[in-house]
Order: C-alpha cells, then sequence, then structure tokens
C-alpha cells in the first residue's frame, strides 16, 4: 500500500540564518506559473532577458551572463571544471569554510592547489594576496567575497588589477554577498563571478546565475568539445583538453544560452522563473538602496546585540552586513537556545562549522527578511531566551539600540506618516 | 535606468513535445509554498518523505534514493563520475542520442568507452548486449530505458541478469520513461537508476531522481573523500581516487541525505517540494494505473495517425508509450507545420536530432499531459494544419480512430454517465 504522506504544508518560520531565508513572496508566485517548452520564443525570450537582468545585478556588460542549473556551489564548480586545465596552479585565499571548499574543487579539477589562509574572523590585506600572486604565479585566483562560514568580507576592488599584473584570472564565489554589498564585476576587474538565489536575492536554492567575461571565454572555448549527436556540421573541436564533466561545460551552455539554442540540459524553468523575478524585485529597488538596506540592518543589529551584552564576533571593520556572527556566553548551550528559538518563536538562527561550531551563532538579515521589523523581533526573541535559560541580558535595551539606528537613517516624514 | 521587463506570464501552451510537459498544477502549487532552512526537522522530514516516496517510484529497497540538485543530465552525470574510475570499460548501448551522451559523459569520467550502436529506430536483443559484455567485459554497462530521440524503449527485464553473470554494475538512465513504462528496478537486478521530473512526473525540469543499491554504495564508499572544513573527526578516507566532482559526489550527497546532516550544499527546497509532489501524485493514483494510461494513449495516438494517412516510425513493438514518432510527409515542411501548430493552436510538437531531425516529428503524451482529450485535440490541430499545408491527410479519421481505441477501453458504465 501507497505511503503518501501528507501535502507540503511548511511551518511558518523567520528565517534568520545564514541562508537560506524566506523567499519573497513575489518570486514564489512567479514560480508557480505555466511551464514552457524549452525552445518555445516566449521561453527563449526570457532567458535573454534573464541575462540582461543578471547583468544589471552583476554591474557588467559581459555576454555571457547566466544561470547554472543548480544550487550556488554547482555554479561554482562549473567556473572552476571549465577553466582549470589539470596541472593549473590555482592560488585560494582562505578566510572560512567556503575558501576550503574552493581549494577543494580546485584540486579535484587536478590542480596544484595554493592556499593562504586569514585567521578565521579576520580577511586579506591587498598587500598580502599580491605577495602570494606574485610568490606562486598563479593561472587562476578564486576566492569569496564574503564567507559566511566566519561572517567575514574580502574587499575585492584591488585584487582583480592584482591579478591582471601577474597575468592570473580572478573568480569570485559571490554566492552569500550579491547585492548585499557592493560588486561592481566590471569595474572591479573580475573576470568571473557566480551567485546563489537563496541568500539577499531572496529565492529559493537551486539555481546559480555566472557571468564571465572575454578572458574567460577565450580559456574555455579553447577546450570546446561539442558532444556528438548534437555537433553541428564544421564544429572544430579546440586544442585544449576537454572539459571534464558535460554538465558544467560552459563552453556549450554558451551554445545553449546563445541564438544557436544548441540543445544541451533542459533548462530548469521554474527556477529560471525565480531567478528572473529574484533580480526584477532587486532592480526594481534599485542596487544602491538594496546594499543600503543590508549595511543598515546590519548596524542595527550589531548595536543591538552589544547594548544586550553579547559580543559580535569577529573583525566588524570587514564584517559582511547580511550576516553577523555572536560569540555563544559560556553559560549556556548554543543548540539549546536555537532550539527553543525555532520552538517557541518560529524564528531559524544559525550555528556555524569547523573551528567555529558551537562557539558562535550566526544571524542573517538579507533579502526579503532584511527588515526592521525582523531585526526588532529577533532581538527580542533572542533576549527572552537567553534570559529563560539563565544567561546575563540586559532587559529591552538591544531593540531600543537596534531602533535607534533604524530611526537615525529614517527621513523624519516618513517617520512621521507611519506613527 | 533598469530594464525591468514584464511580471512572468507565459503564453497558455499544451506541451505535447518529447519533454518538458505542462505542469501538473498539484506540482506547481507545492512549489508555491514558503521555504524552509535546509536542517529545520520539519525540512529533513520532507526529505526523508521524499526518498520514501520515490523508494515506491522506482519500484527499489534500495536506503540510497534521494535528490541530485539539478536537470536530468545531472542526475546521470552523479551517478557516472562517482561510479566510474579513470581506467575503468565502460560499455554503453546506444540507440539514439541519450545513448551518444552516456558515452560522452563515461570517456570526460576517464572511462575507456566501448560501444555498441543499434540502427536508430530499433533496440538491443539481449543476446546481443550478451555478447558485447562478454566481448568487452565491462565495469559498467549504461544504457537509457526509453531514447526519446527515436522513440524507442530498450527491454530491460533480462540485461540485469547478464551483468550479474559477468560482475558488471547496469545503470539505467530513465530521464524519459519513468512511470511512463514499468521500472521494477530491485526486480529487473539495476545498479543505480536516474530519472527527471519534467517527462512522465509531470514536473518541472531541475531535480533529478535517483536510487543506487548496495553493490554501488560500496564501490563508492571507497573513494569518499569528505571535504575539509566539514570533515568529522575519524573520517578516514576511502582507498579510492577521489571522486572528479565535488557537486557530483554520491558519497558526501549520502552522508547529506542520512541523519549525519553533513552540510553539503543547501538543498534546492522549492524543486524538492515540487518532487515530493509529482511522486505522491503518481503514487496515488497507482503506478500500474499511471503505465496504463501511457500505453492507453499511445495506442489511440498511433491509431490515429495511421487513420489520417501518417506513418509512425521506428519499431512499433518497442516504441516508448509515452512519445510517438512520425515520418514528416515528403511535401510538407515540418518545421513550418510546427510553427503553425504553436501559433494557431498553442500546441508544441517536437522536432529530433542528428540523423531524424527533419525527418521526423516527435509527439509526447505524457503525465499530467497524457489525457484523452490532448489525444484528439492535438490529432485534430494536426490534421488541420498539414491540410492548410497541401498534404493529402483522411479527413476526420483520425479522431475517431484515437476515440475509438479510448472507447473500447473504457468501462461502459463510466462511458454511460460521461455521456
Amino acid at each position: 500500500m501507497a505511503e503518501l504522506f501528507d501535502e507540503i504544508n511548511p511551518p511558518p518560520r523567520l528565517m534568520m540564518g545564514p541562508g537560506p531565508i524566506n523567499a519573497d513572496p513575489r518570486v514564489l508566485r512567479a514560480m508557480s506559473a505555466q511551464l514552457l517548452g524549452q525552445f518555445d520564443p516566449a521561453f527563449t525570450g526570457y532567458m535573454n532577458e534573464t541575462m540582461a537582468l543578471y547583468r544589471q545585478v552583476f554591474q557588467t556588460d559581459n555576454r555571457w551572463t547566466f544561470l547554472i542549473d543548480g544550487t550556488a556551489r554547482a555554479g561554482i564548480e562549473a567556473v572552476m571544471v571549465s577553466l582549470i586545465e589539470p596541472g593549473d596552479t590555482v592560488l585560494v585565499p582562505i578566510f572560512g569554510r567556503f575558501g576550503h571548499l574552493k581549494a577543494e574543487i580546485a584540486g579535484r579539477c587536478g590542480a596544484k592547489v595554493e592556499t593562504v589562509e586569514a585567521e578565521w574572523g579576520t580577511v586579506f590585506t591587498p598587500d598580502r594576496i599580491e605577495d602570494a600572486v606574485k610568490r606562486v604565479r598563479p593561472r587562476i585566483v578564486a576566492l569569496c567575497q564574503g564567507d559566511t562560514s566566519t561572517t567575514m568580507a574580502q574587499p575585492l576592488a584591488e585584487i582583480g588589477a592584482i591579478c591582471r599584473r601577474y597575468d592570473a584570472l580572478l573568480y569570485v564565489d559571490a554566492t552569500a554577498s550579491i547585492v548585499g554589498m557592493d560588486l561592481p564585476v566590471d569595474a572591479w576587474g573580475i573576470d568571473a563571478c557566480t551567485a546563489g538565489l537563496q541568500k539577499c536575492l531572496g529565492g529559493p536554492s537551486g539555481i546559480a546565475p555566472i557571468t564571465v567575461n572575454a578572458r574567460v571565454e577565450r580559456a574555455v572555448l579553447r577546450r570546446k568539445h561539442t558532444e556528438r549527436g548534437i555537433r553541428p556540421a564544421g564544429d572544430v573541436p579546440g586544442e585544449g583538453p576537454r572539459i571534464a564533466s558535460n554538465y558544467f561545460d560552459l563552453a556549450m551552455l554558451m551554445d545553449y544560452w546563445s541564438d544557436k539554442r544548441l540543445n544541451h540540459h533542459t533548462e530548469a524553468t521554474t527556477m529560471l522563473y525565480g531567478a528572473r523575478e529574484c533580480a526584477r524585485i532587486v532592480l526594481k529597488e534599485g542596487l544602491p538602496a538594496v546594499v543600503a538596506r543590508h549595511a543598515l540592518a546590519s548596524a542595527a543589529l550589531v548595536a543591538g546585540l552589544q547594548a544586550m551584552g553579547l559580543r559580535p564576533f569577529g573583525d566588524l571593520a570587514h564584517k559582511m552586513p547580511n550576516v553577523t556572527g555572536i560569540h555563544i556566553p559560556a553559560e549556556v548551550d548554543g543548540e539549546a537556545i536555537r532550539t527553543d528559538m525555532l520552538n517557541d518563536y518560529g524564528i531559524e538562527i544559525g550555528t556555524s562549522f569547523g573551528p567555529l561550531a558551537g562557539r558562535i551563532w550566526r544571524i542573517g538579515t538579507m533579502g526579503y527578511n532584511c527588515r526592521k521589523q525582523n531585526v526588532l523581533i529577533t532581538l527580542n526573541a533572542l533576549e527572552a531566551t537567553l534570559r529563560a535559560h539563565g544567561a546575563t541580558v540586559t532587559c529591552g535595551e538591544g531593540v531600543d539600540a537596534a531602533l535607534a539606528v533604524y530611526r537615525t537613517a529614517e527621513p523624519a516624514p516618513a517617520r512621521a506618516a507611519a506613527e
């Protein structure tokens, strides 16, 4: 007898962890639309519009700005496996778990992997990265903009120029930071950049926006080996080694996303609808406004936590605006607090990985959830839960401090209208 | 100034091609639910239920029955890259384009690829496959159950036993056939099987159900190299070569889908909701009823096409029930007919690839679209469009013949009630 279980009916949650977060309802509505055939002109039109929208999100003119059908990690692997030829030297500056991930993927691609590590909770100075580039002379430098595991954000404005100076390609993983921070891909000389929907873009995990420039295009096309059975007459294989993955082969994906529409996978229609809507929502608000909204929530949250008597983690000058680490007070069990927050308030906050597991909580203020009410609700719930567990916290001062930050930032007329 | 485009609003289409097809509205509704954190007990509960549901869909007791976050092709690559060690001999019996795809992926995994080919429009006898296995002694045999490019379905009941006899692992790609045909994974001795939602399961492309048995588990675990940064204390790397992909590493994915919940990607929440609902809908109707519904639609469609004066493609004794090839009459332009069908009736039918491009159309009767009304509507529209293009077709005989097939199959009381 078939066991069918009940229909999908998730308990209401306020997801204030390091992502995923609650999807913007407009994204879910867009995703409820009926499907289209992958070569239907209406659908290829949506594909082209999605490319145009993400060019604006990435602040780039790159022709090759499209989606990888998988989670953010799929976008990372697509760029790395298409770019890295076995034996290439790849430099990975590591300042958290997602640096290790890129070193790991580079290793699986057959790279000679070189790493430099910053203590968790800190980032690199441009000089330290330049020294490493000068020393190991990598073909590719791969790093995160923001590594949620430590909540740190690496300043990138100077890294592109350093890489050009030593003729290295720069790949930036912006999964956790995209639209939560400024990231002008072209202005900063970033050659390849990948993202995900489930953080500040306010959508579900499952499709990865990427952009690559002409330097990457050249490197990839020399490895192009179109699969037999769909190879057009006159398609000459590249002289470079075949890319080890078919699914993540950017050369073939370019033919799928161009007017050639050479069949590859079947585009994930519903996820594309979602990705397109995420970008529309962000661009409608305006990139600078979205970035400012995240910065303001960060300031308010940090002020609130400090006023409550808690200690934020790491170098606050380089904290990601959309996620904040907090030292777990010694007198409480961090996991018990997280469980009570979820069960009593429906609020999810995160823990961390590796050396920080059980040592810090992580509170996200991202995308659709990055709003005053959620900062205040979360501070109140955390304070009450800590008190219930016997921790020493101030009473009410957390929300007051957070609210004060918001009041300062709000234009007086808007405040008057709202009151 | 940001160019935002309009909201998603796809033109209404009846998708009667080789997939994707229209999603069941219940699937889209399930996918419109709000997200959950990936380690929220409510979400891990949905993950476990999804595993249980797909065990029933695949007719297997395999513990490792879960989802790969990508399109059907991602499921194929995950099994192949996790299983194939460089230098392994992989036998791919090819009877269409998707056989070439598996040979291609095996090659990228570093396999010594051996192929046997059946003429497009035919399949293999078990003897021919046994002869090839005996000759090349592969470690792995990889083939399609149904190859939509030719509309042919390979009988598989005896292939598992052949592979066991020569100690080869059998991998079956059931993307295009799952629940459109019977596929008892355990009873037929299939070691690994992968699928997609966008054909007979009635969902969107973007997530791939897979199942692997204990033989595959052993082969994969000997290659397990958990990534640094999340590697638990005491995790001993396997003695086999590291899997070339991180994203498709089944050994790490098993830790994510087990009670260990070791972080890997962020599960594609919305696509999981969809996959879960697809399985519930199929199991509620009942697998045998779903398979019978596809067989009936196939019989009706073929009868209708023949009565109209058209010639079905290939060996009809081995045609997939959910997709039917038709020789394009010499006097018409196949693409012009497809365009008119789409623009005048909103009906999509397919063409094919490689040697069959422009020679056949393909009409799908799959999943949610596999219903009497769609068979009849499509036959009517095709007849009228062919007539408009000057082709010689009978008038009205196509739908009459299709309807007669349905009338014979419908129980008399139901017929009376409906009339």
